[in-house]
């Protein structure tokens, strides 16, 4: 079969590199060409290095970042994931699918748009056919963004909770990881030794944008869930993984056996089309007393199908009426780039690609 | 005036020191001497520092530690401030209150009893009047405790909610320093870049312990408050400094400038009777969109009369009934130390040393 | 062919987990068991875990720990890999040694035994046959040590340089990382926001080890080389990699260009046998003005069959007739289990197992 | 007395808002106005806040950051005390030396300049009479520039030894903290769990600046001293606290007890006219094994005389003619503004206020 060509924008960034990371071996898509801005141009991407963890092969570490040029990557690519800044975004991704690419992105600038998803694969994969409503669609060009890292964590206990016994109040508050605020994102005298109570635009974000997924598509509109969320986010110094406390209420009251059970066994479209990139269970609950630990299972503690692909539950208490558990998840992989290659699968998968 | 002769038990911890801290210069209290474990015996406080952000009187950093021995102290001191561990602490405490002593201690194993007061003088000054009905008290013997790190900060501001509008609803979540683990505590490799979901029994004091406080004491009996506490605690690596997310909902609906009034000009009997070590406001609140941050606010961004005594609340949000905050608070000061040598300031002022 | 059975000791700590981790698909081993002390008798690896950036496979997270005994290990496996504390590590591997195991071990208890030798495949690979010396060799049990993580790192570049222009003088000072305490090791309260100019017994390991690994075995008996080391060691908040800064003096002064050419083309015994584990390259000189860091080139910076077992240098610096150069190795992997499963490795290519 | 009025450069910075915290309760210097960039113009120190550990003065918190203008500052201030960046303050210094200005400042800029002095006034008080021999020195203007931070920290035991025993080898591996870069400084990304080996000009700034401040002032022109410095320079995740390690060897070899004793009896002029700001003693040497650390020495360790202005020698070894010892010097107190701060005290005892 031969590979989908793709471009990667953002390229000297962490959430470009996790793209990277995650294309370097893709069963279905293979790199054209990385970008980023002028500033870079003939950089290596060894010479910008951001990603901590992982062991990238030699040739990719060799290749040369260039500069963004939306008529070259509309000769070279079908697809463009995109992990620049979400001001430069908005043209930019505009442009790309103008001129037919499909664009996956991090980049929250079209995340609110009347016709583009906010996508996570195992929540709303219906929601991609909002793809053919877009203007561009004709000419095969279309968006489809990943939620906000934060977002992208608890939606997917949130939609299995929903599914099961209704919901109705989730109160959050989150321990954001550094890789969440790009490079060089937050100064090092904020960070270290230090907690930081804002995230400029992220309460607001999870609380749109949840509505939006956990939402329907239909008649060309999407139509926003009913539930209360309060949401407060923090920054902690942590390199990659985003916790979250939640406080849920839903309509009816398992006991946490059932609400365990639910939660662990939650599957999606991903799972039954067995994406090349989809964990094989997208929620795992751990039951020891003192995890999911961003420092532990973001990548080690889970299983190695997971790659950073799942979210993490732990810490289910209940409290009458009111539940209490931790989730954790990959900011830069399911809250990033993993979601949006997840996104291009499952538009491959449906042969929109 | 004749100052009173304390103790400090557990002076090789970060507690005791700060115990040690506060009483270099105080006006009523004047250090006997300074106890610990057989282990320490002879040490200087010099060679066991742990604090970090204080400057020592040298012949403070060349006091001796000694071993505790409850006869000696019973002989020398009149008042105890003790930051030994909870388990060592049941029996030494009430050893050191049949022999007369007053105990002010910031350890939890005593926090439940009959006729032992949780005290924020702030917050349940009244409550002081249980030492009467202790078994001891004839002999000139008491113990009161001081609450729980995190139970402390958000007490004050609870209290004047409830004072003003009723209280029925709080979600917490925590943001807990390094320091209220004691030392050695939490090993680095567990702390560093990382985020622990869990403090042993943390939760449930807080539950218990803002209920116990927001109470009364009526005829030798505690009644506790009814209102509803969500805790869900986490541990990151901060030195000191706990910072924790609100969610309330009360009998009424103020506005945001309302509520921030009600915190801004909250006062209690320390402010009235101009405790040495009470800060001139026990509530600031802070209006910039990013405060309060442990790294600046624990000391350095309050006025120079708290000293780490008051707590800040910042971001103040409203969303139909709920209200959303954060609250910073001195973890082992107003959380530890602090918080005893204040409650020993109001015995005095009461006169019951 | 057959795979050889190895036991694990220690499984419970960051260097018993380094080798699970590199033993999970190894061509020549395959892991009998899992061990540790008492306490941790029945947990599975994955309640225990502290390693993060490894992906396990779910059954090697399953895999139960059992308790040391070393009739059972002597029954079941012909290697024992030890990842035990030094003073445990003394009596225990002799024992195995007298069971007939060949003990490849991360302890420093045995280094500086008589035919013991401190290993390092590319820097001292002949001495390998001290253990034909040892008095259990004809039982088949023998013990062969890796360095101390911190002289791990400098050997192969201080090597490259004897070789090639003779050594004379070592000025080095480590900014070592704490995983190379163990596990609980440093606690956190020391080790946030702080330098600990101390290890205990460090400097004088550095001192000897490069000695006796830079000497020569013959006639039954180890002499040291001759050159002066001056270490000055400290710990600092990195979970993994040990950087360290070097002033050398050698007996010519070749330009910064031929130095690094000679590092650069470095190469020894497992290279020529290519042995599973080994880098490609031993020493990787990175040109870029502020590489190596622990963060990037423990593992991210470095080629990927690299894997944490090659050690990067940078900032080569000529001054008159001194050179200036940092050198960064992974303190667990090469400088601790890997350093160990190489050692296996050319015992094997050797006909020694 | 009256007052000498003092303007404050940069003072949305670190070493700006240390120089408020030095001068709040100042006996010679009143605070005329604080300045910064344009941008800062009307925030208040407050809403500007970098130092964690002071506790400002309501009112100081208060004070308003102004836009910085030559004109209005030499009408209002007989002293200037800059911490602005260096490129700025090549002509900003100059303009307000014409101006009629002493500018004690921190900046590298004049550093090289042929009649300014890198002034450590328990070093070289004596050159500070090369201002007398500045073009501006008849309007009363010039410059007094205090020495890099890592250059500040080892000057006073490098100047000890060399009256004691003579100097010829210098090798110095530092552990800088965060603050020494400035804000936004280091992104978080690269500081957290890292060490980074490189600082921009760095380790030359150490071998130049070292080698005029223990030279001589004669006949108009600085006589740069001859002895060997080889600086290895890194930054490791600490706020505030820069650490060295030093290897060293003089021209005789005392033992340790007697080069202990030489470091721990150095006085300077700043001791014999006890200037306000100066340390009572200028080393102070620790012989536990695991000292100085930067978490409990800057500050916390110190006499409290010292408050950020002495600097701790710990570890001193012998190693045959080679000396090892590590020394820890607050950056941003001793290595920035307090260093400035002493100057002026010695420019006012010596007259030339």
């Amino acid at each position: 079969m031969k590979k989908i060509r793709v471009a990667v924008l953002g390229a000297t960034g962490m959430i470009g590199q996790r793209f990277v990371q995650m294309l370097e071996d893709h069963p279905y898509f293979e790199i054209e060409g990385l970008y980023a801005s002028e500033r870079s141009d003939g950089k290596k991407l060894r010479d910008v290095l951001k990603v901590r963890d992982h062991v990238y092969k030699e040739e990719t570490l060799d290749t040369k970042i260039e500069t963004m040029d939306i008529d070259k990557i509309a000769k070279n690519a079908r697809v463009a994931f995109s992990g620049i800044p979400s001001d430069l975004a908005r043209k930019t991704e505009s442009d790309l699918a103008e001129h037919g690419l499909a664009v996956f992105t991090n980049a929250g600038a079209h995340r609110m748009d009347k016709h583009v998803a906010i996508l996570i694969p195992e929540v709303n994969s219906d929601h991609i056919k909002s793809i053919k409503d877009q203007s561009t669609y004709g000419n095969g060009g279309y968006i489809v963004t990943n939620a906000n890292c934060s977002s992208t964590g608890i939606a997917p206990p949130l939609a299995a909770v929903r599914d099961a016994y209704g919901l109705n109040f989730v109160s959050v508050s989150t321990y954001q990881a550094l890789s969440g605020a790009g490079y060089p994102g937050v100064a090092s005298l904020d960070a270290v030794g230090n907690v930081i109570p804002f995230i400029n635009g992220e309460e607001e974000k999870m609380e749109s944008e949840l509505a939006k997924m956990l939402g329907t598509y239909e008649k060309g509109a999407f139509n926003f869930a009913k539930f209360r969320v309060l949401a407060n986010c923090a920054r902690v110094p942590v390199i990659d993984g985003h916790l979250e406390s939640l406080v849920i209420k839903m309509d009816s009251t398992p006991t946490v056996e059932e609400l365990t059970a639910t939660l662990d066994s939650f599957k999606g479209e991903p799972q039954s089309l067995k994406l090349p990139t989809a964990p094989l269970q997208p929620i795992i609950v751990r039951t020891e007393n003192n995890r999911p630990q961003p420092a532990l299972d973001v990548l080690a503690g889970a299983p190695d199908r997971a790659k950073g692909m799942a979210v993490t539950v732990g810490r289910i208490r209940k409290s009458d009426e009111y539940y209490k558990l931790f989730v954790l998840s990959h900011n830069t992989l399911r809250g990033g780039a993993g979601g949006s290659i997840l996104n291009a699968e499952l538009a491959k998968a449906k042969g929109l690609l």
